[in-house]
């Protein structure tokens, strides 16, 4: 095995894998430290996953959300970017191993590697209902979504063309959620007028959740709310019924079955195996315990963050997987990385909660702030603001906002293509007669 | 096999294979006449397919050049459309059938269905080369791109870096000129600060073409021009000789062996096999010969427009396959149908050549405008706005602005992912090792 990324200077080498909130962050913190930063990913692009559930819907391309990993730090000279996808880690001689059979070494190692959908050891569940994890996911949800229709109208048998019509989206979290409300909007305000045959319009969407709330970490009346809003704009909303059964043609809750062609996934993340494969204690999820100070139990040169950590020194369990945990995280274990190297003493973590917010289809949205709950259209216009202003850079900011504006002033959402549909024909292309 | 698309009304049906170009065109030519029209394409949208190549490179994404072939039409009342791909005609029976096994029936069709990259015969190199002719292709050839910067950044041999910085690029029409002028600006002046071990500016793009000039068709001097500008940013043009071998790592080119990882084909179309099925007559690259006015002989009900027509009766030889040959096609057909259903007798195709024109990297072009021809800047400039306003739909127009202005300006185009790359680890991927 050969390492083909000598360390060129003898500056100590922070490894960061994973270009996500926290490991951005982690490396644009270290920017003016005396290390060697090394920046790991197995994309090429940092993804602003907030808005994904706008590529799956249409309304955003890829590169309205995503950026290449090694433009955001092209001008942070001590970093260096490497597309690769990380197999193993070999804590005792400090060095990760990857795919492409190369391998690198550390001094410090910083794990940021994220979450992918987890389907609770159904396997055979994968394969029929797409997660909302990568660019892919997205493009192939909306590739199904729009396909859907497609079908529905070519279909002359009423029961058939209602299975196509019907979505159904597993999970009440803010991406279930989300992407419940903006696949409604869309087939009731984008479609119906493209279609001669099918009322677009009354395609049903359906969101599952096992728990007795959505928006379950919202709290404070907002659940409700977010109920009665999706209701508004015809969305079926399920508190209470688990998914027993995804089948090809249907899916199972409880004791109804409910025909469907569509079935999109939010309803569970695991850490990524890598998490677990080190030999250290994880939680039910996969996610490494990690001390105050964020490093591994054992192991003060090893730090996770972000969604594949379980950080349990705070009062009410291991903080969400969300971008704000993440970043701050990555702050911190950046910042303790510094600490060591001027030998002061490391920090403990503290995070501090920003709020919450979600978008509810068009003009709607539910958020807290702080000690403020709001709703509707100011809380829609706070939701804008707030994830524009978080988009890493300048430029993606402004083709996003002239996006939501197009859309928002015409319900046409520009991105309604099928792609990946074309050049190898009949290959794996759902048809009217099988599947 | 079952018809599930019934003609509702007796209106005679106008089927329509293909929403290029010729097709579209056709399709609202017939906007006020008392026809049924039902477009049937493979893909969901419309491709502006002159400006493909800068998806491939990264400036333009997707929904920039596309547009739901549904959503042009919406407000055309008379016209459906149905996403399908066309197996086989059955001229005597006046239908067509779909591979998934339906079929639809006409009173007249237009078969608008385009090219296909075609390798002389050379199978082996279809994977080894792909071509520039979807949305597809163009991400592939995009992601192929990228990558070998990455693969390139790790690889410490320096013949095997040289390896993966050599592009080559086969076919001296438009289509190759402008995706060479393109890679090799971006390599110049978009990559090189974000690379640290590479100079990505010394990537070679050879540009090779088997015929004695580039953009033979432009005529006048402006070949040689092109050739001049084109070295000038840095791309080798290879005249006069023809690439006798593609391996995974090598093209052979008469005598010489060059090292690379990355071919691109620009150097051949053919009409999609559906043209030769017909069991009429072709010529040599499939295309049905079609009487003056663009039926096909002993068939007038049944027209043949655009890259799938081979229209001889001019002077000097069939029509090139370019856009307004089919736009004026697709006009002249449907006018056809239309006199003749009002009984009146059909007009010749009559084509009214508007010139052509390919950009050659930043600021630069070759144009000939009627008896004009010009060059440089103003060239440049001409041809973004007749480009701008020839996209199909007025958001395109602005967003496709933005995009232009925002890499002009800042010499970074957005859309620079690597997709395809993250979710099945391993697939296909390529590696520093094989290959």
């Amino acid at each position: 095995m050969t390492d083909p990324h000598p360390v060129p200077s003898s500056l100590p080498t922070v490894l960061i894998v994973g270009a996500g909130f926290g490991g951005l962050k982690a490396a644009t913190a270290l920017k003016h430290a005396p290390v060697r930063v090394v920046v790991v990913d197995r994309q090429n692009h940092h993804l602003f996953q907030p808005l994904l559930y706008q590529v799956a819907s249409a309304t955003l391309s890829p590169a309205d959300i995503a950026a290449p990993i090694r433009h955001i730090l092209r001008t942070q000279k001590n970093a260096e970017v490497v597309l690769g996808e990380v197999r193993a880690v070999d804590l005792a001689a400090r060095r990760v191993d990857l795919a492409d059979g190369t391998g690198l070494s550390y001094d410090f190692l910083i794990l940021a590697a994220g979450s992918r959908s987890s389907y609770f050891g159904r396997k055979d569940w994968e394969g029929l209902a797409p997660g909302l994890k990568t660019l892919d996911d997205a493009l192939e949800i909306r590739r199904r979504f729009l396909l859907t229709f497609e079908r529905a109208e070519q279909e002359e048998d009423p029961d058939l063309r209602r299975e196509w019509l019907t979505f159904v989206i597993v999970g009440g979290g803010p991406t279930g959620v989300e992407l419940a409300g903006t696949l409604k909007e869309m087939a009731r305000l984008s479609l119906p007028r493209e279609f001669r045959r099918i009322r677009t319009d009354r395609a049903r969407v359906i969101l599952v959740e096992a728990g007795s709330s959505i928006l379950a970490n919202f709290g404070t009346g907002l659940s409700e709310k977010a109920v009665v809003e999706l209701e508004r704009i015809g969305v079926e909303v399920r508190l209470g019924q688990a998914i027993t059964g995804i089948e090809a043609r249907a899916v199972q809750l409880g004791g109804e079955r409910i025909p469907t062609r569509t079935v999109i996934w939010a309803a569970g993340v695991a850490a990524v195996p890598l998490a677990a494969s080190l030999g250290l204690e994880v939680d039910r999820i996969g996610r490494l315990l990690v001390e105050p100070d964020l490093s591994l139990p054992g192991h003060p040169d090893v730090f996770a963050i972000g969604d594949l950590a379980a950080f349990l020194h705070g009062s009410g369990g291991a903080l969400p997987g969300v971008a704000p945990v993440a970043i701050q995280q990555g702050d911190c274990a950046a910042n303790n990385i510094v600490a060591t190297l001027g030998h002061r003493s490391r920090q403990a973590f503290r995070y501090r909660d920003k709020g919450s917010m979600a978008t509810l289809g068009r003009g709607k949205a539910v958020a807290h702030i702080g000690h403020l709950s709001f709703t509707g259209y100011p809380a829609w216009l706070a939701w804008l603001f707030i994830h524009l202003m978080l988009l890493v850079d300048f430029r993606s900011r402004v083709f996003v906002f002239f996006e939501w504006l197009w859309a928002y002033l015409t319900t046409q959402p520009r991105a309604r293509l099928i792609l990946r549909n074309g050049p190898r024909p009949g290959a794996g292309e759902p048809s009217g007669k099988d599947a």
